[in-house]
């Protein structure tokens, strides 16, 4: 195993510190128990956005805390589900008096420990529970859809209501509304190896690839032999209009997301191809994000999500933001 | 090998066609030749600023096209100069009567052709040469050092000032200025494949890094057994403050840039190995940024810049900029 560690135990701890050091004017880092907070102080009533899950999917979710999105992150250890006792320091710590909302990616870990911390909170407290991922219906660590890529768009789009102004009602509902229209789809052409493990999460022959992968390297729908990127965009973003069924002419944001592995060259050529299968199906782009925003370590792969785009979710999404790894307008 | 492309030979007009379509609001995408310049108009009178090089280093140097960093760049095919005709156009196209600012980073086949482009222009022209790479002196691709990841720090510093209106007298004096400031250093635990190529540019053992590496896979000072991230950014720090010098206390930008396949987790991890080796040399880290900028498609590995700071640097990285890949204050 290649990596920059010193040792496997301080991975994130030492990864941790570093992006606190790197960013402090943005957020601030609370060890033991691990979380991520703003370093502004929110107005006074506003709704606390908290999310939170394993790491090595970074900037997912400690990239996307600050102004305009996430109050407070809670990182666990690697595709490991963060804990209770995070969620709730996390909760206390960025608590405006506006109530708390748990944005939680659908993996049965994850969702069941920000249950609990959701019972223990003594803030009032929702869910808004993310799954996007079109690939399979259960799955490894899920019970039905998994939570991947679009989960940042659905934080983006609260986090901006919630600076707004909003109550913590309307987030919930806004949050599950952003889920409905986004869908999201992957495929993988490496595994990647967890620090802990020190070996490959799975084992894929140099010529296939793992179409509709999770963002652990779980299994998705097949295992095929690689295709061109057109051949393979065209499967992705038609299992997703399917799912979401657009009108004709309607506005989408269309977001390649990079696994971690794929060069940025690779992803602008997967745009494309998603472009002309979108423009085939009269879907029109009208917001695009490429780049390595949910990631899985350094697997060689990528996913497409599209975002069906309303009056609401463009004034969202346009609105400013300043987080380490998502900022406009300020 | 595995690669999101349809044919080979079209990697490149695909790739950019995507990055086009992806950013439309900030850049224009020309096709043969190739050039990719910003949407929005400059002043009357403004020096342009014009980069280039390989591809295959992506966002380096078209995702610095726009408001506050360049006005054109000119990418040639993957790892492959751009040629003259490309940096002509380009030029001709962002002609605001100010005259011509190349910033070429150090190979000899960019600075040939970069060279002539300048001699057949007919525009006032100056090159800023920048070769921050410490590793070696000639390499394979270079006489004297290599242009690397500092060169993104030449092309805000010197894109912000002209922006502000200065002279191309002093665009040049002020980007040879940034250059001598500036030092960088890689290490890469694996190769990369050139689509065109087909296999890896180099071999590696499965316990080895090629400390010095250039961005090309170019060799650098040796191969060592892999080592923990404190020892080998101990290596790349020291290394780069034999050459820069700084007094005690000097306040630096310190740029962790990733190559391509290393997760952002260990750019983090990276960044706080450099800060500790920092802090036991007496240097500041003021200003930081991490990421992957300055890539050799999907090489794991990063490289370490530090560029010493004074006022007048600090304003420009400070100040205003709206490109693909950098963008605050607006």
């Amino acid at each position: 195993m290649k990596k920059f560690i010193n040792n496997v135990d301080d991975v994130l701890t030492e990864s941790l510190t570093g992006f606190g050091l790197a960013h402090s004017d943005i957020l601030k880092i609370h060890l033991n128990p691990n979380f991520i907070i703003r370093a502004d102080k929110s107005k006074e009533g506003k709704v606390s956005l908290i999310s939170g899950g394993g790491s090595g999917h970074e900037p997912l979710h400690g990239g996307f805390v600050g102004y305009g999105m996430l109050d407070a992150a809670c990182p666990g250890q690697v595709f490991t589900s963060p804990t209770p006792d995070q969620m709730i320091s996390a909760s206390q710590a960025v608590d405006n008096g506006g109530g708390t909302l748990f944005i939680v990616k659908n993996y049965s870990g994850d969702l069941m420990n920000f249950e609990m911390a959701s019972e223990m909170l003594g803030i009032e407290n929702m869910t808004v529970l993310v799954n996007d991922d079109v690939a399979v219906e259960d799955s490894s660590f899920t019970t039905g859809r998994r939570g991947v890529a679009g989960t940042m768009i659905v934080e983006k789009i609260v986090g901006s209501a919630a600076e707004a102004g909003i109550s913590l009602a309307e987030c919930k509902e806004l949050g599950d509304h952003v889920n409905k229209m986004t869908a999201s789809m992957g495929v993988a052409f490496t595994s990647c190896t967890v620090p802990a493990a020190g070996k490959p999460t799975f084992e894929i022959a140099p010529d296939e690839m793992e179409i509709g992968v999770g963002i652990h390297g779980e299994p998705g729908r097949k295992r095929e032999k690689t295709k061109s990127a057109d051949e393979i965009t065209r499967d992705l973003v038609d299992t997703i209009l399917e799912d979401l069924k657009p009108d004709n002419n309607a506005e989408v944001l269309l977001h390649v997301n990079g696994f971690g592995g794929t060069p940025l060259m690779e992803l602008y050529l997967l745009f494309n191809s998603a472009a002309k299968e979108l423009e085939k199906n009269k879907v029109k782009i009208s917001r695009s994000l490429v780049g390595n925003y949910t990631t899985s370590l350094e697997m060689a792969g990528a996913s497409i999500t599209l975002c069906k785009l309303d009056d609401k979710i463009l004034h969202h999404w346009d609105s400013p933001v300043h987080t380490a790894a998502l900022r406009w307008g300020m």
